[in-house]
Order: structure tokens, then sequence, then C-alpha cells
């Protein structure tokens, strides 16, 4: 029981937290509540029903099925559903009239054969990864909507009557739907591919501003007393390695999108995607840094401390440079503090390189002491030239 | 014209080559007219149709819905689909008689609260990570079935036999898809998944093995006549790097299986993500390397060739411990060999510490042309110690 108790509270708390993460949630399920009550009324309303009979239902269903989080995925679902009913709808009834050509016997051949052909050819064409992004579910009501229409043709000799009311009952739910969907507190994806783009570019910074600090710790004990929060933000980056799917689909959804904000309706969406990925270039390089900072056998103080100056000052201006970039990104500015911040770290970069030329250890130190602290050196040079790279794929 | 042409014998090879990678894309395909073809008998065969009735639909866009590429999910949606139905037709029944106790003023307003509430409660439930993962399409499924049947409840008075009707239809449907997904062809989930975590180690392998005699080629030609099929394989690791929804989406599917060929019902699929996870982490380390095979200034070759027997060394055994493993991943049998060349690569990687500890330039360099080198190698011992930590998950 007290089993149960617990479950039943940490379910409580999660559902608490996931709100809060992110209130939108909250919202969303709302307005998918109220359309589909809203639809709800062609059942409820009598004249409505006279005219649409149990086709209303499809309304019911359209809302359901095409009402996703984002106004992108809500309208590409909406016009790939209408838009392939509509195809199929018809394609539907010329097979069916086809169909009847052959008389009572073949029919039912030929139906099956249309039916088998169509479904497998439209199977074929999901896999198709281009056609698969966008237009995957519209392919899915192809194949739904040419079975239906053409099967129950066999039945029902108001083949045109069903086929018309299917396509205005989904019409309706899916304007229903769209409507809501912009009307209330619209959630735009091309607003949250956006956010996603700066927000990994500022988590880059943070790790890149803490990582001399830390790398550079004077001793363990300082080490321990470092409270673990303040660590996490050092972890922060892992996101990022991982964030490609996340953007690619939000990009195919913002495709969809008409104008809003700060956004026109063709904004240059795949630029998002190309910087997204030198992003994630960068990510590597501090993924291969980050190694280092829990190293069981951290280069001695002595050795780390020679090239210390230098190497903070690559570091934080790095990290600078990259909250610049994620604050131009942001409000779609060009930023001419980044410029100087990559130029700083540039600077420190070239000092670094001369320092380590001048052989700052001479010969009181063996090589093998030195390398970690080379590596991380030039690692952090390598990250600088990732930074500019993405500078100028966000100036492009 | 020519433009349509070109267009058209593209889009033909484009098909061709889609078919010719994974020819099971075929036989889904044809699998899928097929199971369509075969539940719309519901509507030709006489005494089936006049048992279900416009109910035989269902079970058409159940197939059409249901069917996916992998066992595994197949039977997932299948199932999905089935108890959604069944616990939220009961649901629907309840709210259905619960609303008529109102009388006719209060029956539709308190529908329409019902419909409103579990639409936006389901509609909430969706965000949670874990149920997303696996119940996803159940939760879409109860929503829709809800409001269908205690919506419809209000107009017909059969309600009972609808709810009925439909659930008996939908699951001829689904065992429709399961059976010939299963009888024919199977594509196991499981098996892919399997498949892609050996596949991604062996890549990992192939730039291993190779990445040295890239690095040490000798001259400037050399590089230039190798020819880039040659140097095609050395990019391979690059889809390592973004597998993790690949993998995660598999290991959900997976699930859902049952036992078949060398997998139990319950294989641990989550040890697959756990050495997924470990094999990204070394694609992190090589792509850091791949950076410096096209680093504009390579050290000198005099630099380099001083550690190239080492070197060498280490990134051959690496490579072929990483596809030892990966064929032990592939017959699931623990392997001696790859404890060989893993122990090989950490000897190597001892030798190479020890040479670098010695200074083997001495002072007639200086320490800048040593830097990508050290790099280099301290990288190459890097990836070894992550690949004793793949070792070691795999023979968990």
């Amino acid at each position: 029981w007290t089993w149960f108790k617990t479950k039943v509270t940490d379910f409580g708390r999660c559902w608490k937290k996931l709100g809060k993460d992110d209130p939108r949630r909250v919202i969303h399920s709302l307005k998918v509540g109220v359309a589909i009550a809203l639809v709800s009324i062609f059942y409820y309303y009598q004249p409505l029903y006279e005219n649409f009979g149990v086709s209303a239902m499809w309304a019911v269903m359209t809302v359901v099925v095409v009402f996703e989080f984002s106004v992108g995925a809500t309208l590409g679902k909406g016009l790939n559903r209408g838009v392939a009913t509509l195809v199929a709808g018809a394609l539907g009834v010329g097979a069916h009239h086809l169909a009847k050509l052959s008389g009572s016997v073949g029919e039912p051949t030929l139906l099956g054969f249309f039916v088998f052909l169509q479904a497998a050819i439209t199977t074929f064409m999901r896999f198709f990864p281009k056609i698969k992004a966008r237009y995957d579910y519209g392919l899915l009501i192809f194949i739904l909507t040419f079975s239906l229409v053409s099967v129950s043709g066999f039945r029902e000799d108001e083949i045109l009557e069903l086929a018309h009311r299917r396509l205005t009952t989904i019409i309706i739910g899916a304007s229903a739907c769209v409507i809501i969907s912009i009307l209330f507190f619209p959630v735009w994806a091309g607003e949250d591919l956006h956010n996603l783009i700066a927000l990994n570019m500022e988590k880059l910074g943070n790790f890149s501003q803490g990582f001399a600090d830390e790398y550079f710790r004077a001793s363990e004990e300082d080490e321990a007393s470092s409270s673990k929060d303040e660590k996490s933000f050092l972890e922060d980056y892992k996101s990022v390695l991982n964030s490609k799917n996340a953007e690619e689909s939000l990009a195919n959804f913002a495709r969809w999108e008409p104008g809003h904000g700060q956004f026109r309706f063709r904004h240059p969406w795949k630029q998002y995607l190309k910087v997204g990925t030198l992003t994630r270039q960068c990510a590597y390089r501090i993924e291969a840094l980050y190694g280092y900072l829990n190293a069981d056998v951290k280069a001695s103080l002595e050795v780390r401390s020679k090239i210390q100056e230098v190497c903070t000052k690559i570091s934080t201006e790095s990290g600078k440079a990259l909250k610049e970039l994620s604050i131009a990104v942001k409000n779609m500015r060009q930023s001419s503090s980044s410029d100087i911040h990559i130029e700083n770290a540039k600077t420190a970069a070239k000092n670094l390189n001369s320092l380590l030329k001048s052989d700052p250890w001479e010969d009181n130190v063996d090589l093998l002491q030195v390398i970690p602290v080379v590596t991380v050196a030039s690692l952090l040079i390598d990250l600088v030239n990732c930074i500019e790279e993405l500078a100028d794929s966000i100036y492009e």
C-alpha cells in the first residue's frame, strides 16, 4: 500500500514537473480537448447531422489525428490529409468505374488488383527519405482513402456522395485544428528551431567559459568542494551531441508554417540545419576536452600552470564568442562583439602556439607529463577554428 | 521535355537503388498490398459483409495504419490499437450511460465535458517520454475511440453493438497484419538492432585500421593518387555519430517481438543501447582523429616517422579488436582473439608512452611541430581505453 502511495505521489510530481518544464504542453492539451469537443457539435446539432450523417465522425477522427504540438506539424498533416483524400478519392472513383465495365465477375478481381497495386506502390514510395520526411502521412491517407472508396463503392452506389462527404468532413476537421492551433497560443516549430539552435550554442559557450577554471583548478581539495551543481552545467553540452533528429524534424515542420513574428514564410530553415551541424562539430571537440577534465591522471599542477593563462584566455574568449553568436542568432542581428571575441581567441591561440614553440617546460619535465596538457591546448585551438567556421555560416 | 525525360529516368534509377539497397523494402510493399487486398474480402464476400456491415471498413483501416516495416513495430501498434479500443470502448459506453441519467438537456453538455476531459488528460500523458516511446499510438486511439463511441452513442442506441463490431473488426485487421508480417519474410527489429550495433563497430574498426596508413602516407603525391573510393570508407564512421535515435526506436520495437532465431523473448535489448552509447563514445574520438587527417598543416614527415611504427600498431590492433568485437556481437559468442588484440593495442600504447617519454625528437625540432603528432598519439591511446570499456560492456 505504501508502495502504491509513493508511486502515486511520484506520478503526481512527474505531471507537475512536465507541466512546469514547458507550460505550453498544458495549453496544448486543453486546445486539443476544446477542438474535439467543438467538432462533436456536428453530432449534437440536428441540421448539421442531417447533412452529413455518420460521416460526421470523420471530422472527429481528423481532429484527433491531425492536431499536433506545433503549428507547422498540424498544418503539414492537415494539408497532407486533405490533398491525399482528394486525389485518392478521385482515383478511387475512377478505379471503381473502370472495374464496373468488366462485369460482375471481373469487378471484384479487378478492384482487388487495383487496391493491391496502389498499396504496394505507395508503400514503397514511403521509403524515399525525402518523401518520408514531408509526405509520409499523406501517402498513408492516400492508401487508406483509395482502398475505402474503391472497395465500399462495390457496395454503395452513392460512391460520389460518400467521397464528397468524406472530403468535406475532413476539411472541416482539419480547418478546426489549424485555426485553433494558430489562434490560441500558437506553438511555432520555426521559433522552436530558432531557439534550439541558439540554446545549443549557449550551452557550448557555458562549457567553454567554465572549462579553463575547472581544468586549472589548483588542488584536489578545491575540486571536492566545488558543489555538484556547479559541475552539472559542464555536462549540458551533451544534449547537443544528439540534437540532429530534433533539428531536422523541426525544420520539416517549420517549412509548412506561414510567416509569423520575425520569420517570413520562406525563411531559410536549411541554413539553420547547417549551423546546427557546425555546432555539433564544436560539440564533438568539446566532448574530447571533457574527457581530459575527468582524466584519472591529470598532468601535474606545475606543468599545467605554464600555459594556464593563455588557455584560460582562449577558453573564456571562445565561450564569450559562442554566447555572442547565440545572441546574434536569437536576435537575427549581426553582432560585432562576437567578431571581437573570436579575434581575441585567435590571437590567444597564436600566443599559445608560440608559447609552445618556445617549449616553456624546457627539459625539466619529461614529454609524457606534457602530452595531455598539449593535447588540451591543441583541442582548444581546434575549437577556435570550428567556432570561426560557425560564425561564417551564421552571417551567410 | 528533355528535362522531364531525365527527371523520369532519374526517378526510375532512384527506385531501383532503393530496392537494391534493401530488397526487404520491395517485399514489405508487396506484403502490405496483399494484406489490404485480403481484408477487402470482408466487403466482397456476402455472408461476412452481412455480419459486420459498414464496420468492415475498420478492418481495412487497421491494416493500412498498423502494418509497419518490422514485426516489432507492427505488433506494438496492433496491441496498442486493440487494447486502447477495448478500454476506451468500455469507458465510452460507461460515459454514455452516465450522461443518459442526467436527462436530455444535461446529456450533450455532460458528454461534451467528458470528451474534453479525456482528450486533454490523454494528450498531456503523451508528453511523458517513457509513455511516448511505447504507448503513443495507443493513447491516440484511446482518444479517438472514446470520442467516437460516446459521441455516436448520442445518436445510435445500439452503442454496445457498435463498440463490439469496431473491436472485432480491428482485431481481425490487426491479426491479419501480424500474421502476414511474421509468416512471410519477417523483418525483425531486434535483428536489425543487433546488426546495426555490429555494423557500427565494424565501421569504426575499418577507420581505425585504415587511419595509420592514411596518416603516415609518405608524400603528398601518394595522397593524390589514392583514389576517392579508398578514402570514402574512412568517412563511413560518420553515420555512427548520429545513430542514437535509430537505435532507440529499434530497441523499442524489439521489445514487442516474440523470440525468434537466436533471440529469446526478453532479450536484454537495453544492453544493446549501452553498447551503442559506448560505440558512439569511440566514434567521437575518431571524429577528432579524422580532423587531423585533413589538417592543413600536417606535421613534417620526419617528425611523424618517429612514432609511425607504434602508432600504426595501435591503430591496426584497435581496428582488429573492434572488428573482432563486432563479430563477437554478431555471433553472440565471447571471442578470445578480441582480447588479444586489445592487449596488443594496450601494450603498443604503453610503448608509445615510453617512447614519448624518451623524447624521440630530442631537441632537433621545436615543440610546435610535434604537437599535432602527439595529439594524434594521445587520441589513439584514448581510443584504446574506450574500446576496452566497450569490450567489457559487451561481455557483461
